[in-house]
């Protein structure tokens, strides 16, 4: 069976499995405050262009969702997000859990519109009962969105620049930020996000590692006590070593890049071939994850060589399929899915 | 001035202080287990036709609906609504203060349609993904809606049909529930709300008393230790007396009808003279709450004699505002507003 | 029956229910933003002698602890409260509820110590692992006691010191406080409690109050938006006019401090009889709540006349029962109880 | 430099490391939905002798309590624990943070005694205020507990028989199980923890894992939607495999005992050593932690060689340091250490 299903079916890139090996007898404190968490801290802050830059690692997505809005938030506060956002539709109510309203704005490809945004903002302001209401205290992006799409550089500063007008801090959920960057024709670089946005983090799970995303604070503003925090949540790994093994490895001789350009490579592959087929795009994604609308006895045809991963019904008789490609996907894998389609 | 600002603008309907008067020395039990709270939860049972009921009395309304939730939702549940309901929007994040999700459905002049409900519902099943979202654990109404509209009876059924179905209890914000049930020309009566509802409210403190709400449970559906949940959220009243002398007063000789109706009354001379004077309704309200656009300049020009409840802009020089009476509305002064008009 | 069994068996004061009859038909904006909370608040300023103190006013004890510690502590953080406060154990967890933990210390009859406050905060911040911990936040003291007895204006002192030099705010729960400040020979005055802690209520309910409590942050120290974080958790009153009134009420021609002074003087009738009689007193007590021990075939005798409120057992044939006076004790009733006991 | 810091010092056992090598490139299913977690559970259900146990893994201690916890108990529900529980002190709050007290009983060298708990339970249930206090909703006990010791069969069915007779969950933390397991002459085994037990989790950090914990529901009690409640709480790792191959390779061969009992016989030949050096023991512990009294100028001379564990202090002049071994502990260390000592 062939399988595009997501970029988390494969383990971890060999190279980060291979420091694990060599370190693995190396006695170390726990918590996080090893050599490896340190080295790979200075590595990020340097791939960021900012040195003043806070650096803390995390497990898994939801978890970093879940914890940098909780405790960047006060109480009387919810997180801006477009409805499509993973905070929104698809963490089973994380921030909610926690005590936050994500507050929906329209979506447009995935994306938020700073005029969105601006409209939402000056509108919550002059209302006379906005003290009965949820003040809006972060702005969430995805980037890439839930979509496989990207915001522009100037897109960012919109946003970014809305986001000081109303003192706002601007979260960038990079869950799979690999894949943004090594994009074709994208003006988005680490250095441009870790100017733009006040805090973000760099996905690791969806990009070679086995687990891990590295929280970047930008302003010198991780939040009191963060690690506590992290510890409430029950998120602070006692082998914090796990984090800091993989992302040294992966901000060693630019991994990062290199590996989701590979994947960015196969995406290109992958919508080359399709186009040749004449499939039908749902949308246009740069990045790792394409979007196919699939016909249903189509789709039934497909399954028996390939793995589908359903997206969403569009009518009756069709629906959205999502193909994505990572640092792992095998070139001969993609021929052998663009003969069979 | 004069003022339909709310219908909280009075204290209390001067039977309820008459009452707590007379009571006033009397040595009883707190926390509610009290002889008034036990007497007007027979009335408020028999009122209903439903002698198995289950009564409870609480302060305020966003108190009401965030116990009410709280304590019948799991955590992995959220509640669906109406996007303009009370719970959705003006409740200061409540809900999510206390870990669950509001799911906002469309609303049509305020209200949920089955059709929408069961769209999301099915859809909500059929997809995937639904172990990563919030799952639909009860269904939130406001009757009258947040902008003076009615459930018929016919609509109520096909919601409480597909509540049934999906096993979702039906819950009903009844704050202004006295309005509903005076209105001229509604099919939906008490015993109806208590026969389709699983949960609901009978709303004091818009209707005539100075604080407090009647919560109904209709299916021997109480959470368990409900009054520890309800200490919990800090919302025991130690003299819980002034909630059951109240009630009681207002379930004797249909004293809660009846001031509900002299509201309608008034709410209707209102609208006669309203259209009399050739004045834009926002929507079609058959309750105490009017909704009225008006120009900035009249807006402005009104505002010397009268007190203006905003409700929202339309555009850049007309916006929504309020006029709601009571039980404590004059005649002299519905006569006094539509002479300004 | 006689019944001392707690300090709000009764209604409210007489001048209070008189205000609210007198104040009934006059039209305030909701939500505490109507000139009676406003004048209300003006003397209360005046009677803690701090012009520039903030005061809130809400509906119960409960509620008001929840409030004021969730809203001032950060997630990291929990409440230090002796082993017997009233946060620690007769709040169904309402502080636990709302995310924080209570950090119990000894209690030396009810009271903290501030030798035992020091000892833990020295070992807190001493400990290796302290970030793995619940930081201390607040420290919370009730005076009076649960056991009705008071600190001393030095003891007042050594805690806020303590407080001072960890950069803890001294919250002070005055359900009662009235209580304590009409004791006889206590040297604690409003004034001097505005000045040593950092926020406190002055009890309404258990104080001649249908409802209510006055909550006082002294140093400009209201939490951000608070008014919106009291809505979230449902404790804002519609008719605001409700709490604005009653202490309004409470703070003219010194009322508070009258009807408090009328309940220490029926408790020290008490005290003088029971000593007479010879009754076992479990603790001695300057304030409204008597504790005794009391043989269990003497306590079922007593049964049949008086309402007795059980406190705790202390052997197998002992317990101890509490007998409150208040605003309300009737000077015969007090001579009964004697003559029967 | 030597160091018995802790167990959890080095990476992971070889076998898992070669394990995640051979399955790294084979394309899986996320979210545990794998067929190395399904075979990990079917080992761990055998190992348990109990076929019908329900097998989920999570990442970490802390994170493993606070969700078991979270989603068995009701609102009104606390957890019951010893004094020095793992969950009363060292992780950060995550309980209450979650909602829940934990209600603390004395602690006897870290055990829970059956006697204090039946005190407390029926001194609960006999409170006539108990409606105002946190419901006792389950028993947590470590086994090992926080300072090595272990519960006897019969310790641990006297607790089970009362959580039977009041209906409480009896939950296990068994972090360090595996040093339980091996120690000697211990008579709980893993089947009879799984028929005392309702839940328990079996440690893979600290037992030679990376990261990872089996929690084993043995009663068909997982809480409805378990996996939406840990994806809600950020548990939920995309790469399942993660857990699933090392528990796989964890209980493949009887792995998991044997590593656990080399650690056991290196603390055997420390403790030896220790007796023969003349060590003061702070208690006597039968699994992989040894708790030593050292007198603070000797401590600092060995810091020269060791990093020592500092736990808390007895005096002025003396501390309790941990030495810990684990499945990665050489004997030549635990040699070298006893030649310093």
């Amino acid at each position: 069976m062939l399988s595009f299903e997501s970029d988390y079916i494969e383990g971890a890139h060999e190279k980060i499995l291979q420091r694990l090996i060599e370190s693995n007898m190396e006695q170390v404190t726990g918590y996080g405050a090893d050599p490896y968490c340190e080295s790979a801290k200075a590595k990020i802050k340097e791939a960021c262009g900012n040195p003043d830059a806070e650096v803390h690692f995390l497990v898994g997505g939801t978890q970093t969702n879940m914890i940098v809005i909780h405790t960047m938030l006060r109480p009387y506060e919810g997180v801006v997000a477009a409805r499509t956002g993973h905070v929104s539709l698809h963490e089973a109510g994380a921030i909610e859990a926690h005590g936050h309203k994500v507050l929906p704005l329209p979506q447009h490809q995935g994306k938020l519109r700073a005029d969105d945004l601006q409209e939402y903002l000056e509108g919550f302001w002059q209302d006379e009962n906005h003290e009965h209401m949820v003040f809006p205290g972060m702005v969430y992006i995805s980037h890439p969105t839930e979509y496989g799409t990207l915001y522009s550089k100037k897109e960012l500063e919109e946003l970014a620049a809305l986001c000081r007008e109303y003192k706002l801090p601007l979260y960038m959920d990079g869950a799979r930020l690999g894949y943004a960057l090594a994009s074709n024709n994208t003006d988005v670089t680490l250095p441009v996000i870790a100017d733009l946005c006040d805090v973000f983090y760099i996905g690791g799970t969806k990009v070679g590692a086995l687990c891990g995303e590295a929280v970047v604070f930008t302003r010198h503003n991780t939040p009191r006590h963060f690690m506590t925090m992290v510890k409430q949540q029950g998120a602070l790994l006692a082998k914090g070593r796990l984090l800091g093994i993989q992302f040294d490895t992966l901000f060693t001789d630019n991994l990062y890049y290199k590996i989701s350009r590979h994947a960015i490579e196969m995406a290109e592959l992958l919508k080359k071939g399709f186009r040749h087929k004449g499939c039908r795009f749902y949308l246009e994604s740069p990045t790792n994850q394409q979007f196919l609308i699939i016909e249903d006895a189509e789709a039934e045809r497909l399954k028996a060589n390939v793995v589908l991963s359903f997206w969403e019904r569009t009518d009756e008789t069709h629906a959205v399929y999502r193909f994505a490609t990572s640092w792992a996907t095998k070139r001969e894998d993609v021929e052998a899915l663009l003969t069979i389609m």
